[in-house]
């Protein structure tokens, strides 16, 4: 039997989501984003965010943030993230190619988290009108983490703090933002404008839609260039309803917080095998559906050949501890698909 | 009752397409086009057209045209189309974009075929090693062409053999390719790299898919750089498996050709309905599925009041009539979802 | 004896012009545009504008085309110029590639000046909010034209007139404007902003400097971004106040003017020639400093052989002329180092 | 009496340079790089360089960064530098513009000098084939370093080795290359491709000439594509003889390398002076025009007031030392033009 930590982005399409589909096949509807369907599902985005917000669908979670950037950038301009941010280290350079050229530029900050103070002294390293550092352009959080952290709303709050003493936008990479709001306890409001967030990229595709990104600008009247921006990177989908359908269906009867809420306490179960384990210890507590846990490499090569999949990963600069020889550190990711039999079946193999 | 010709993108999802997804909606698989469906959707595509070639999916038409063209272009490079080509003429200038600047540079030619010795002519402009004139980069036709005709083998001949004497490389938009096949009655191979064709892009989205279009490269040493530029350009979707089953249901028992035969076929009994009405006439004879008609606009007015929807059009430079004060150019597009019912009953109208 | 009709971009520098180095070519002073000297030459711009002017010098003309279209543009621009202009035809794409993928549409028009109903003809090809056909960006002209014509105000006046009606800028290339200036018996003003241009790329190479190019931004509130379009494409030269010093010997004592009367003074006495010549006919009334000449290729190859210099040249799409077997359309350049030596040379070859 | 440390590119143009302007001012000769004088001087780098190479003259040392790395770049391609370098933090981006998005990336090192093993990490980081991380493209290394200080040849050897490793090309920026190759005592042949460098961005602006920047490809068939990333880069400087009159002076009897040499040489006697003041102290030992000096801020303005010119900077991220409160680091730039008595007065100041 297999079972896959990999990535929640193995997992498949929620019955609820592959259902919408075939609900919404038959019948003819204007393209390119234009429909009763997704003008419905714009509509739901503002409802749930409590205000009225404009909403783009793309294609993949890198194009979300990509073209996030592109509207909030300048010429010659600098982005900052934490160095660890899936948008500057796992997009092949789709925001700095498609944003004109923009320079990403990481910022430190212990556990996936982008520090306040370094945020501020590398914003400073570009003065307005110094053409040679060019400028600052914008600041992208991401929440939760690339290593299953999240920010808490203080933690937003002094970021949004620093971006707004340099006239700078703040963007945030929501991939994984429902399993954030589940363990924030927060409204999506509360998570995001409310927090200083101007623009988001909005993900559902890991958390059982089969492919369904959205970028969401919370103040409608900046988003005049979007649709321009959308279109010549090819990302405006012809059949937009079948991706506004995957919406519907995530946010029905809170399917997309139910998702997530699953995937985030199989995370917390399998964190407690790890905890209880002595041949895994764990790297850092898990908020969301992301388990980091180091062990012995030989021990992890044993369960790959029982059919349990993950991945290998960096440790973090920041991450306060060193390997022993032989060690290694792995990620582990539940979906809204983990079973509780596929934790039980792992911890009889750590026992 | 609405009646719709207004695109082949307006149609839904076939019902086999759709119920692709919910068969493969369970389990866990590699994501990025890694797993086993894409596999056996790749080779699916090397046995159609007989040869070993390297398939590369994508979200939309616009990207399959535009990443071809990045693959293919040169610095300061200049592509050549059709001038009313959707390349050139409908993509928010996605290839001047994507393809860092390659200017696009449209070349005469009747009823949506290029012109081999006007396409001859304007790559001389460009002579090798004048940079002030950029240099030629590479040729892209379409099949079925922008405005419901095909070329035939001995046209894409021509043009192939004006590509072979500037050692440029050809490229086919095949938006439409399942159609302008059943209308050729060739093979993928013939209608392609037996042609001289090195890289298309191929859709069928508007054939009966939601969203399944992909770059396939005749020789795929050539394809190298091609993952790159996909993903810079955020099109690397990553639940891939799920465009993989599209193509599969769509390839399955023929499917593909059966929608485009339909399709077509319907679209050669609109175009009869308009030859026995003396309300419309036909702009020119429709070899695919869509059909031009002249019509007074009130006439065109009232269908649309009567539920009927198709778009008005810009008459072709090359079409050889003029309208009269008052009628309109008009398109109306058949899908495989046009029933025989939508035509009796838009006939009657017509009467 | 050698006499060029090449290019005026084959003369030299004006001795007032090398002499400027000279002169100041010691001390030190402030780099990347921020010399005294540099502001004093910008505040001549002004004062020969006639209004406070914002000027960005740059190593090339075709940089100041290109840069001043990447200001101007949007995303999925689309910019308009006559479909000889060289920023279309002559510029290796570079405002494609500088303006971020912009694409440049050429517009008709009789003897190098673009049709004013042509270009709102193209223009609404591009309606606002239809993405795919990309939105319109901004509208440039040449002025002297590319084959020694020159807009007369009123058809200058009715462009921009159609600029307004689009909401669109207008941008000149004038690479010639000296030359024009003197043909027109006009003020800079009277010939760019009193007309509607926005924004001018100002040559002074051609025209006896040897690398003087700048962009002048007629707003300066408009110019906020330029420092940063310019120094991310590499157009900052450092020791900047040798440009300046440039345009100060150019600006003094009128030699800017006095040297294109005396090209355009040069090129009607060469009108002149081939209007007296059996060999020679001219193919339109030069304007400024090119004269464009119809004779035959073996005429015109013995003119070479004997050490005369000029460039073959394709007719124009709407000359209205059509040239005889064996006939060939040439073009003469003169500038302010043309001798009437040279020209009674030729003369003499012509008799 | 000014006395200006604040950079090289403050001097002007050495009166040699300056004449060979006059004596090249009169007279025709093809444009865009072509005449004659052009070709003599590209013989003369083959010469200098002791093989055939390429030769592209190009406005600024930005232009010679950013299109080298065009040519070396790969699409999704990350290029290598050290963190502190003029490439990554003073270009305004534009290597990631020009060069399509190529993301730069810092590698650490003491002294300004790349570390091989940190390069070896970082590129580690970019696995072939794992499209998510870009694929590595380029490294690049400054010779002499922004901190005046040399690679010497074994250190330069050892990150071709790195590069060899991983199969990447190796760009050296030479804006002070002169300067390092009097320090090294090394012929240019030996301090570049015998030590592995594949192309170079070769300066003269900042030793006296007052616009002269070249690329230097060593292998020219790799150079085939250099005049379009030119070109559409609008590079391509029309009257390029005078860029080549330039070099011509300043190759003629060893004057680039006399001016570096004086350049260095009073750059030792500054570093003395700095050495042998109480209110000074150097920050690491100068091997070329450029010295590190800590002071008092308070120090540091009173110089100012007093007419000397330099600017404080950042202290590097390997410096091994910090400042005390109150105290800043300050550079200090020599140049052809920096005079003992200059010099002399600053000793005054500081006793």
């Amino acid at each position: 039997m297999a079972i896959s930590f990999a990535s929640d982005n193995w997992a498949g399409a929620h019955p609820a989501i592959a259902e919408a589909l075939v609900h919404h096949a038959a019948g003819s509807a204007p393209a390119y984003g234009t429909s009763e369907l997704d003008r419905k599902v714009e509509k739901r985005f503002s409802e749930i965010f409590e205000r009225e917000v404009a909403v783009f669908f793309v294609a993949t979670g890198t194009a979300a943030n990509a073209l996030s950037m592109t509207l909030l950038s300048r010429p010659g301009g600098v982005a900052f993230c934490h160095r660890e941010a899936h948008l500057l280290e796992d997009e092949c350079g789709a925001t700095e190619y498609l944003a004109g050229g923009t320079r990403v530029r990481g910022v430190a900050g212990a556990l996936g988290r982008m520090d306040p103070q370094e945020l501020d002294r590398t914003i400073r390293l570009h003065p307005a009108e110094f053409v040679q550092a060019g400028q600052p352009a914008a600041v992208s959080v991401t929440q939760a983490t690339e290593i299953g952290t999240v920010y808490d709303p203080s933690e937003i709050d002094a970021i949004a703090e620093v971006c707004r003493a340099h006239g700078l936008p703040l963007h945030m990479d929501g991939a994984r933002f429902a399993n954030a709001l589940v363990a924030l306890g927060a409204t999506p409001a509360e998570a995001s404008w409310k927090r200083g967030v101007d623009v988001m990229s909005f993900g559902a595709t890991k958390n059982g839609c089969w492919c369904a990104e959205a970028i969401v600008v919370m103040d409608p009247t900046k988003a005049r260039d979007l649709p321009f921006f959308r279109k010549r990177a090819a990302h405006l989908i012809s059949k937009s309803r079948f991706v506004a359908a995957q919406f519907e269906a995530y946010f029905r009867d809170g399917l997309w917080l139910e998702n997530a809420r699953h995937a985030n306490a199989m995370a917390a179960k399998l964190a407690g095998l790890f905890a209880a384990s002595k041949a895994v210890r764990l790297a850092w507590e898990p908020q969301v559906n992301e388990v980091f846990a180091i062990m012995e490499k030989t021990t992890a090569k044993a369960l790959n050949e029982k059919g349990v999949f993950f991945h290998p990963w960096q440790v973090p600069g920041d991450a306060g501890f060193a390997l022993a020889p032989g060690e290694g550190l792995f990620r582990f990711v539940t979906s809204y698909a983990t079973t509780a039999e596929e934790l039980d079946a792992l911890g009889k193999m750590l026992e």
